[in-house]
C-alpha cells in the first residue's frame, strides 16, 4: 500500500469515527438530563440503557461500512477479533459521572490495526468537545490542534487518576510512590484526564484495573499530542493487558514514571 | 423588621451576589484558556493571579454597596468579622481543577447572618451554570428551580468527596466506614458535587479539611434544594469549625451518615 493510499484509508476510518461520535452524542445527551436507571453488572460496575443503545448504534455503523472489521465493545463483547482492523468501543466512559450529572464522561472510539492502536476519538457530549488523534497528524480538540507540554521532572508534575481505589494490591503501593513523587494529584476526571494532558494542562495519568475499551481510543490522541502511553512496565498497550496504564505528556517523564511503577 | 422588609433585603443581597458572580466569571474565564502560573501557598495549596484578582474585585463590590458588612475571603483574609452580615468568598474553589483545565471549579459567594448561613451563590464559569439558594425560595440553576432527591438508605446512596486524602487521621477511618456503607463513590468534583446533589443526582457529599469559604455558599443551596448540611457531628457549620462537612440530599440520609461519622 502506498503512503497516499494509507492516508486515504486513515481518513476514511476517521470520518466514520467522527460520524459514530456524533451519533453517540445524540443518544447520550437524550439520556443525560435526568438520573437514568442504573443496572449493576456482574462486577458491580454501573451501566445504563444509554450505554447499550449507544454501543449498538456504533456497531451497526461499523458493520454497515466495514463488515470485515472486528469489534471489541464494553457492552456487547468481541466479534471478529483476529481481523486486521478492530474497533474498540466504550459507549460511555465514566458511567458514574454520566449517571450523576458530572460532565466529564465521554464516548471512546478506538481503532486497532494489527494489534496496535491506530486512531482514536473521544467525545465529551456535556462539554461539547470532540478529541481526535491519528498517525501523521496533530491531536485535535474540535478540529483545533492541541499539544502536550514539556515536563521532564516528576517533582513538577500534575498527576491524574480516576480513584486511588482502582489501584489494588501491590499496584496501590506503586501508585502511592508515584503520587508522592509528583507535585499535585487530581482524582475523578475519567477519560477527560487524557484531554487535559493532550491540551498541555496535566503531565501524567496513572490508572489500573483498565480494560482495552477504557484506553484504546486515548493512545492515538495522547501520542499525536506528543505524549507517550503504555502499561506500567513500559510495554505497548494491546487488546490483552494487565490493566495498568501510564500516560505522560513528555516522553522523558513517562520514563521516570515507569521507573517507579514498573519496579 | 417585617417579613416584607426582610425579603426585600434578601433580594438586594442576592442581586449583589449575582453581580459579583458575573464579574468573577469574566475574570476567571479570561485566565482559563492557558495553564496559569501557580503560586504555592504556605500550606502548599496552589493559588493563581486569577484567584487574587477575582477576590479583590468582589471585595470592592461589597465595600461599595454595603460598607458595614464583614468579609471573610480565602485570599485576603477577614475584615469586620463581628458584623451582622459577613460575606464568605472563595474566588476559585477547585484551584487545581482551574489550573488543569478541568471544568468543575467554581466561584463561591456566601453570606452569613448572625453567624449562620443565609444565602449562597456558586458560579461554574466553564459550565455556564450559576446556582443560588436563599431562605424561602427554591434552589436554582440558571434560574430554574432544582431539588435534591429522596434516598434514605446508605446502601442506595451515591457519595462524593474531593479526595480520600483530605480525610486525615481518625477522620480517614470514619470516611472509609461511610464509603463502604454507600453504593458508589466519586472523587474530584470539588464544589460541583453540591450542585450534583442539589439537582438530585448524588445523595451525599463528605469532606474534611475544609475552610468556611469552601462551604459557606453551598449550605443555602443544599438546604433550599431540600437537603441538610452540617459538620460530621451534626452541628451547624459556622465560621469556626473543625473542617468536616457532611451534606445529604435527604435529611434522613444525613442522620444515617452522622451516625457513622460523628461516633
Amino acid at each position: 500500500m502506498t503512503q497516499a493510499t494509507a492516508d486515504a484509508q486513515t481518513a476514511d476510518f476517521m470520518a466514520l469515527a467522527m460520524e459514530m461520535a456524533a451519533r453517540a452524542r445524540t443518544i447520550v445527551l437524550s439520556h443525560y438530563g435526568v438520573a437514568p436507571d442504573v443496572i449493576a453488572k456482574d462486577d458491580q460496575s454501573p451501566v445504563t440503557i444509554a450505554d447499550r443503545e449507544c454501543e449498538a448504534a456504533m456497531r451497526e455503523m461499523i458493520n454497515a461500512r466495514f463488515p470485515d472489521h472486528g469489534i471489541y465493545g464494553e457492552e456487547y463483547g468481541v466479534e471478529n477479533a483476529d481481523a486486521e482492523f478492530v474497533w474498540v468501543l466504550d459507549p460511555i466512559d465514566g458511567t458514574k459521572a454520566f449517571v450523576t450529572g458530572k460532565p466529564l464522561f465521554g464516548t471512546l472510539i478506538g481503532l486497532f490495526k494489527d494489534g496496535a492502536a491506530h486512531l482514536g476519538v473521544m467525545d465529551n457530549p456535556a462539554l461539547d468537545e470532540v478529541w481526535a488523534g491519528a498517525p501523521g497528524g496533530p491531536a485535535t480538540c474540535n478540529g483545533t490542534p492541541v499539544s502536550a507540554r514539556t515536563c521532564a521532572d516528576l517533582a513538577d508534575a500534575w498527576l491524574c487518576s480516576t480513584s486511588p481505589q482502582m489501584h489494588l494490591g501491590i499496584n496501590f503501593d506503586r501508585f502511592e510512590r508515584l503520587r508522592h513523587a509528583c507535585r499535585y494529584e487530581l482524582y475523578g476526571s475519567d477519560c477527560y484526564s487524557y484531554g487535559m494532558m493532550a491540551k498541555g494542562r496535566v503531565d501524567l495519568v496513572c490508572e489500573a484495573s483498565m480494560q482495552p475499551y477504557d484506553y484504546a481510543a486515548l493512545i492515538p490522541i495522547v501520542e499525536a499530542a506528543g505524549g507517550r502511553m503504555t502499561d506500567w512496565s513500559g510495554a505497548p498497550l494491546g487488546l490483552n493487558g494487565d490493566g495498568t496504564v501510564i500516560a505522560a505528556g513528555d516522553p522523558a517523564l513517562h520514563a521516570a514514571a515507569v521507573a517507579i511503577l514498573g519496579g
